[in-house]
């Protein structure tokens, strides 16, 4: 079901692909890396038989049959699938010859990573740009559903912190609770993005480039249409940009909430005011620094700043300046911002700032506790008491990220990366971001990465986006055992 | 008290300073770098008198009223105050002119660190060397009694784990019970580091050199008589000094297990045979690809890696090769290592073994409580349930350990230091290692830290040492207010 959806997915970028010159419906076209009608149409083709068949030919068993287990395969192999075969366009048409870079792109995409192996993004056909920024919406659309309906349900990630707000009918059944959540939900991801293509348009950018730049930004993902990502748009765009990455970044059940009027309750909630903290903070400390420095005048320090920065923590990864030829100890907290992520229920990726906020909650519990061993005290977040159970399903999830992040740079040293792009890579990846630092960093890509490393920094992609648990739980003894 | 077992500590030093030559008392060799008789006589006199001034004009206190609170409070003033006066004979010598200098590395050597600010240690006074040496000894055992003694009893740091297993009487009161344990396991320190030094003199060293690498190896600590550490050794005496550093790295229990002939105890515990499969993956890890890639011949590539490896695992810091000329992979593989820590109850620093352990059993069992949530299963180690409050502390303390890495790193990148060497510098001294990597490398060391990141890595070394809590409870207002 989702390859036929996807085939009409990339039916959406045939329109810009013919207003933009490619007419040719000649099969010389294909891999010839400009013209990309005929790339696009066959790949839809191609994907929308697939699902049709495997929609024939599989066993069609009870709907009832679906439970937890099930659930971890199907969304984790959803992910998987989408990207084999998102990947094809890209390779059919010859914008990205080589199926491991086609496949690491693609899966950067629906991960709504935004990390890139192409060198030059403009000398692409932009019907291939235009499904390239597509993944990230699908992508983002994929997580919203995730991570508010699915991982909850599956008892995933921490999310049960919000399930009790989210909005819907009480869950009885999961497939009503499921489609009425992602509906909501998915109206306001469609009109924060149509709003940004038309702020992005009076700003001088054409519908094409609005649409894709609204496509990475409210998907947190940071794939652009040009080499130098936001750096050559004008401030306007650049401020735009950044409040709907910072929207993007927010859980957007409080999205939901404001629109119904419930102000109070966005305003009380922990987590978006510990998001908004962290942006503050980290913001005016960089800031300052640069203007102290001499770096850059007031404002652009100021505006250039707080895009990187909200860039980073929402884990979209757009650029606007090379944040590297700063003094080493800014990006040293840009990396450090790197293990933040947006908010639970955002498009955001990263570990989550609802986690880190439980996790400093119970340390300062823990150390109090050492005084007074005999008082019981629970973590709080927004009144409410987390149950034990959870925090240690936070705890968990913060170590296995530390170990795989760890594991990941030792993979990525095996291969031949220095010490700070094994880590740069690894970083930004697992969490979704993008760029990162060494020859991964803000004005470089992942074309210079080898073969084996674009596969493995796919999965990391994967497992961050899927919360970990999602994934790893598919390689436990446990989880297949009857 | 403690001062005035220090100034009889410093009057240990005095013999060598006369048999190496220093013989004058005159005060025209204070502070000229090379005799120190007169330095360590003056500095134990008044390290004497202070602590008799202030054991005869404080307030006796009833010796109940020593609680847990109390408890805190001394043992992070013992090892500042101890560090504070301990300074004296390096500055009074001349041999570490600087007070900053001389304090960073005499907490240092009390925190079992082995960090270093000195350029040319062979040009040390001989009696000076011996004091620096004695440091860590007395760190070393400091560090027996307060892993298995007291701060189980303060609650502090997982040791409860251990608890239950530590020789000694029923804990009805906590004086008679310190004192029995700690006699046990001295003695067992004293044996080891006796048997150490007779060794290493059968393989050439002096009594003195002996001496103060046997003290470096069983405080595991790292200070050399050396400036090459122990590269210059023979093979016999790199093989010596793995072995003892591997059994400071164990806790001292299962050693007193061991005299007693409860092999088959020691032999199943779990975070023995944890601690030694990590030594052995690494070092087997490590030496292959030194050998395939020709970097050593077959002997010196197991030496070489093995007393790297152990060095670091056991937090000892003494070194053989530079590490740093290896492949990049290689070393990140050894900055890894920098997060175990040796055994819990050893005299090594770091995480340690058994809460990495407990972390990773935990992490197992919570992806395991993906798949079925109701089923409740406990942690176990050695087969006894580990209680929940337990795991949480545990959780608690790694997460406090990374937030103060990633808050040390930011600092030393704030005063100028290189991205490797923030992060080298930090993890070297918050776990007690000693060499780290960048520019306070193997064959480095840290006269180049500017003055305050002196001060603050020695904050670090001491956090690091004291288990985190001892000394971070102090700052919290809960521990203030009755």
């Amino acid at each position: 079901m989702l390859l036929i959806i996807e085939s009409f997915a990339i039916l959406l970028a045939v329109p810009f692909s013919y207003y933009y010159g490619s007419r040719s419906l000649q099969f010389s076209t294909l891999m010839n890396g400009k013209d990309d009608l005929l790339a696009l149409l066959l790949s839809a083709v191609f994907i929308f038989l697939t699902g049709t068949a495997g929609l024939i030919f599989t066993r069609k068993g009870s709907k009832k049959d679906i439970g937890k287990r099930e659930g971890f395969v199907i969304v984790t192999m959803a992910w998987i699938i989408i990207s084999l075969f998102g990947a094809i366009p890209f390779v059919l048409s010859g914008a990205i010859p080589d199926y491991t870079n086609a496949f690491f792109e693609t899966m950067s995409g629906f991960t709504t990573t935004g990390a890139s192996i192409l060198n030059d993004i403009e000398s692409l056909p932009k019907g291939i740009l235009f499904w390239r920024s597509m993944t990230h919406w699908i992508g983002g659309m994929g997580i919203i559903v995730l991570s508010l309906a699915i991982l909850p349900l599956l008892g995933v990630g921490g999310m049960q912190l919000f399930i009790a707000e989210v909005p819907g009918p009480t869950p009885d059944k999961i497939h009503p609770r499921v489609a009425a959540t992602a509906k909501r939900l998915w109206a306001i991801y469609v009109a924060f993005t149509l709003l940004e293509t038309v702020l992005l348009m009076f700003g001088g950018m054409s519908l094409f480039d609005g649409l894709c730049h609204s496509f990475g930004t409210l998907a947190t993902g940071g794939f652009s249409t040009q080499n130098a990502s936001i750096a050559n748009y004008s401030p306007y765009i650049q401020y735009v940009v950044i409040i709907f990455m910072m929207l993007a970044g927010i859980n957007f059940t409080m999205h939901y909430f404001a629109l119904k009027g419930m102000i109070k309750k966005v305003s009380k909630d922990q987590e978006l005011r510990f998001y908004l903290a962290i942006i503050l903070v980290s913001t005016i400390f960089i800031a300052l620094t640069l203007i102290l420095k001499n770096l850059h005048p007031v404002e652009e320090a100021f505006r250039q700043t707080l895009f990187q920065v909200v860039s980073i923590v929402t884990t979209t990864g757009f650029v606007t300046y090379d944040y590297l030829q700063w003094p080493s100890f800014i990006w040293f907290v840009i990396v450090l911002l790197m293990f933040t992520g947006g908010c639970a229920g955002s498009t955001g990726g990263g570990i989550k700032i609802s986690r880190l906020l439980l996790l400093l909650k119970n340390s300062r519990l823990e150390m109090r506790s050492q005084v007074h061993p005999n008082a019981i005290i629970p973590v709080r977040i927004n009144g409410r008491v987390v149950p034990q159970q959870l925090v240690n399903n936070v705890l968990a999830f913060f170590l296995i990220y530390f170990l795989i992040f760890a594991g990941g740079t030792l993979v990525m040293s095996l291969l031949g990366l220095d010490f700070e792009s094994a880590i740069g890579s690894t970083a930004a990846t697992l969490g979704n971001i993008g760029p990162g630092i060494g020859i991964v960093g803000p004005v470089s890509n992942y074309a210079a990465i080898p073969e084996g490393g674009k596969w493995f920094l796919s999965l990391l992609m994967l497992l961050g986006r899927l919360e970990l648990f999602t994934v790893l739980i598919l390689f436990t003894r446990s989880f297949w055992k009857h």
